[in-house]
């Protein structure tokens, strides 16, 4: 088996503490448990083709119509029918960002061009990338917020990208996968960029349940898009079937009316959290790109993850990112008891007094 | 919404009796449903993306090395993968057979030809494939049993095919999803084509879990091949965490020791019920293809499936197949109590000395 170059590989790590996935902290909510349990018996049928029922309720989450909607088996989905439905000749990433998108755009041999964001600038998209779009590009993959800095796109920057995008016929898969984890400033939260569909139809916004609704082990996303002929083209690149039966059952159950609520106590969660992490990680003299999501970036010393794993914590090292090297790592936020797992480790690792016991 | 075009789709049709879809009539193993069950709370990590256990129980089943196996979400991830990976210019495929092969060749842009089958001589696969074959194919999808038919390949016709085929650096893709539900003559069984994978690198066997073991809503199958480079590349084609926790969970349940007995069973059962089935068919003068499967093609009135729906009875019309027409339809082999279902709405539909009431 070639290196799994993506996080939450706990099967390799056994009984670690998982801080390497960007999972909601608060687990699968008990509705979709229960509901799992109950539909084993209906798992032995092909699942529902149309996903009827899953599409009713992520139109009524997202307040868009039905049929703009096209449910993936998680984001990787999305991205490869997306890929695969549109070929574009020329991409646009940003650098550092989620490595499935190239693995996607490979697929299909398109050439794929990097707007490298700056460290010096805690990596954010600026007015810059509007510009690197002029140049012939039929496609961008932009997170918002990005993975994995946590930062979200200024409004101001994603209206402008789109609408430019728009006028060069270049399409937008816009990955909010994160978005309603988001809290600005520890307090107010993202609505996201359903609002901006009806406006742009070059504008496709993919989103996953596996991370908001802790379901990573069912595959189960979407992808929004307010042009018709780009849906049914989504459609026909997916394979027959594509979205399991448990993956369509316990979605069900996460989008009823439990589901703002469950979000609504994450959030809130998240950015308690996150902010004692941060602080924790500030306190050893690190560097912490400021975050919004449910996860942090930071840049601490060569071999820290490593030494984690022997305290039986796993963090994701970000060296297989482009744009960041080995010194760069992420790690969720997770619930405040394993939270404070990782800050006694770290303690015990970097000594009371934030000193560094191994090499530069 | 398109018009789904593959069995199954039960949605559409609540509370029917399903004959459209191929699926073994015993059902889930409990097995399965316990390990599901159990399992829930696990469902909230990624899947483990090397599928180890899986990978080892598939290995043992098929009494292959575990590197020759590379699992999938379902037979139709196997097929877009091998599409994806070998991108054949000039791929063959029988007709009629699974539409499935050809949606995953359209997505490659491959130029497709066809070898049909003839009506005339039940749909058997002879020489004359082995001869259409010699043309600059690429890539041969072939099915044992062939699927809607029934029909498996002669062991002599199918050697010379895939010996032939190595000789022109050609792909056969033998899909047996169907065979652990095979059965000779009412015995005797077939032990499947994995023996001929060491000497035949050319060959890529693809088999489903979702019809043997009656797994369908959870999408799992694997790819068989001693070419290191073919599953490396099917392996690349695949998405990250392609198969789902569900998926894996219920598989390793299947194959565990159990998994002979409860084959064994199920032969028993389809060889008994198709054979009963065949013959009701046959008495109302209906023409039968002999089928060594878990499903039977037969020519009838036009219209029955409208006529039986009306009795809360689901089958396939073929009307969709190249090289049938809508008086072909086909029925999966169920329990004798559902056989009993089919077979009484027949009664009435036919009347009792086998007289059609309804048109041509």
């Amino acid at each position: 088996m070639e290196r799994f170059e993506h996080g939450g590989n706990v099967y390799a790590h056994p009984g670690c503490v998982d801080f390497s996935a960007n999972l909601n902290p608060l687990g699968m909510p008990t509705s979709a448990r229960e509901a799992l349990r109950d539909a084993v018996d209906a798992f032995a049928a092909y699942p529902d083709p149309a996903c009827t029922e899953l599409v009713a309720r992520i139109a009524a989450f997202e307040r868009v119509p039905q049929d703009w909607v096209v449910p993936c088996a998680g984001a990787s989905d999305a991205f490869a029918r997306i890929c695969q439905a549109l070929r574009p000749s020329r991409a646009l990433l940003c650098a550092p960002c989620y490595s499935g998108y190239e693995q996607a755009l490979e697929q299909v041999g398109s050439r794929v061009t990097y707007h490298d964001l700056s460290a010096h600038d805690d990596f954010a998209v600026t007015h810059d990338l509007v510009r690197d779009l002029e140049d012939g590009i039929d496609l961008l993959f932009l997170a918002n917020p990005n993975n994995p800095t946590g930062r979200c796109v200024e409004p101001d920057v994603l209206e402008s990208c789109v609408a430019n995008a728009r006028a060069t016929s270049t399409t937008v898969v816009l990955d909010e996968c994160f978005i309603d984890l988001v809290t600005h400033d520890g307090s107010g939260w993202s609505p996201g960029s359903n609002v901006f569909l009806s406006q742009n139809p070059n504008l496709v916004l993919v989103k996953a349940l596996t991370k908001s609704f802790c379901l990573a082990g069912l595959r189960i996303g979407y992808a929004l898009c307010s042009d018709g002929r780009v849906t049914t083209r989504l459609r026909r690149a997916g394979q027959p079937w594509a979205v399991s039966t448990p993956a369509q059952v316990a979605a069900v159950a996460c989008l009823a009316d439990e589901g703002a609520d469950y979000l609504d106590k994450s959030r809130e969660l998240i950015a308690r959290e996150r902010m004692r992490l941060e602080g924790a990680l500030r306190s050893k003299g690190l560097r912490v790109v400021p975050s919004e999501a449910n996860y942090l970036l930071f840049y601490g010393p060569l071999g820290l993850a490593e030494s984690l794993l022997d305290h039986g914590i796993l963090i994701r090292s970000c060296d297989n990112y482009r744009g960041l090297d080995g010194r760069w790592y992420r790690i969720a936020v997770r619930t405040p008891r394993e939270n404070d797992m990782l800050i006694e480790a770290l303690n015990r690792l970097f000594g009371p007094k934030g000193v560094l016991p191994f090499g530069s």
